[in-house]
């Protein structure tokens, strides 16, 4: 078992600042990620829950920058790729499904595991979202040469940041909140 | 803005830990939640990214004990449901998107961040899937009287444990990571 506390004691950022501080970030120096931090993200990705605990999710790790040059072309709003150390392309199998459909809910609450424990490591990371875009999909299993039963759902750039990350924003919305019945604020 | 650690000065759990040892909790004890806890709930799942920044969420806060027993008949897998003191039902607003399809993502994000908040606040909670069952989505979105641009994606209850939570699960798979190509492990 990976322990990722034990690996990193240093990373003492609390899970309430980690949610609340945690930004996309798209500048990256070039400094490479360890083994050691990769293993984490990946553990940390199937840390996540998954409907019937089916765990129906697989991790592409891009460090080929051949491969990463190539992704600005499928997605243009992951024109940084390229200068980021790592991708993690995450993609759902569903041959591995116990209940059909819910691999992109399953893989987005991994997802989003990798993006607070990047941070929790001093990383930076940016979501860029791949389904259901058709022509994203395919885009990224032809470079990855997956089969048609895996579904690309996001890619993840991560590395050091270039530059300072801007702290929290304010994105609580009290019309979002309702009681008991829909409307009722 | 809602200054979680600032209101939860306590509540020092890293992000590393609450990431790798939450689990589902299922069991709870009557104990109500404060309203600042329901808000730090809320607050960690509208910090969560989403496509094109759109935030397209909704949070329907369940405490009516009538509502919360009508729940095991939508969803046989929630039948703790109507023990918690509170159950959040996370939807997808369709009008707010800005990018068509992504809102299942988009509230996965969410609702893994109200997951480690509440793991992080010393609650428990657990995620019951909703879409893309219809016959779920029309449960609960009847139950609440939602207009059909709202997709309920999931159901999550959330108190005090009842009992000791179970430490964390090994889910470490390498069969689950690739190199650069599908396959190249």
């Amino acid at each position: 078992m990976f322990d990722a506390q034990s690996a990193f004691p240093q990373a003492r950022m609390t899970a309430l600042t980690a949610i609340f501080t945690r930004r996309s970030v798209r500048a990256f120096s070039s400094e490479p990620l360890t083994d050691q931090q990769v293993e984490c993200l990946l553990a940390a990705g199937m840390a996540a829950p998954s409907a019937g605990n089916a765990q129906p999710w697989e991790f592409i790790l891009l460090r080929d920058k051949q491969l990463l040059e190539k992704i600005p072309a499928i997605n243009p709003y992951a024109a940084f790729a390229p200068q980021a150390p790592l991708g993690i392309l995450i993609c759902g199998n569903t041959t591995r499904e116990k209940y059909a459909g819910f691999w992109i809910e399953d893989t987005s609450a991994a997802t989003q595991n990798i993006l607070l424990a990047a941070h929790a490591l001093g990383l930076g990371a940016c979501w860029t979202g791949i389904y259901p875009m058709q022509e994203r999909v395919q885009g990224f299993r032809q470079l990855v040469g997956a089969p048609e039963y895996v579904l690309p759902m996001a890619f993840v750039s991560v590395g050091y940041p270039r530059k300072a990350v801007q702290t929290s924003v304010d994105r609580y919305k009290s019309d979002r909140v309702h009681h008991n019945v829909w409307g009722q604020q």
